[in-house]
């Protein structure tokens, strides 16, 4: 959850499962400890359809940074465990966006960031994620 | 994690993940608030190989016992995710078995239960569950 007040978080990662459950053909789950244990895990994973997806959540205000260790864990962890990367940010008063990682701002320092509108214009909405 | 202590249940489960990243081809995590959360989940995932293992873990020195709901809702998950259902039993002093959920004895009263002699009969070893 990186920078994310944890009790927020929680809540905003505990509706996206919800909302995988409740398509009925999608298991999702919270991995325990994430962002605080040595094996680098992402925040959520879900699978079903033939799928896995591996998901960094990002909720917030506004626009939201993740350091390059953390795209490098989504990445590497992705990869090994044969899912689908990306990240997923909630905007507080607006719905989930998805993006993969190429479609993120970089900043100068090398920092991964995204607003809103961002999300807006390259992400897809959770119905567009699933139906792929 | 059923009945276990949570503490030590959480010790053997690391040690599960740890043996699977030592692979370099498998990634597994935990899952978070697996046995109090309303939605069913398993208390390993991993993942790598083209496989994914859903994976219930019980740890102890004699006989372990798991209800049925517990059993079932391994199944129902590990059906909707795409993954391998596994029991995983680790007996004080002995290592790691896996068994599928049809190796575990059934009690009269419908529970289901796995001690070491049937791990040893009808379970697999590590080695053996990853070079399936």
């Amino acid at each position: 959850m990186g920078n994310n007040n944890k009790g927020k978080g929680g809540r905003t990662e505990r509706e996206l499962i919800k909302m995988f459950f409740d398509t009925n053909v999608f298991a999702a789950l919270r991995v325990a400890g994430s962002g605080s244990t040595p094996l680098p895990a992402p925040d959520l994973l879900v699978g079903g359809m033939g799928r896995v997806l591996a998901i960094e959540c990002k909720s917030g205000k506004k626009r939201r940074y993740i350091d390059p260790e953390q795209i490098q864990e989504l990445l590497d962890f992705a990869a090994k465990f044969g899912a689908e990367p990306w990240v997923g940010v909630r905007f507080d008063r607006e719905g989930w966006y998805f993006l993969d990682v190429k479609s993120l701002h970089v900043s100068k320092g090398g920092n991964y960031a995204v607003d809103l509108k961002l999300a807006m214009e390259r992400g897809v909405s959770f119905e567009v994620l699933i139906n792929r």
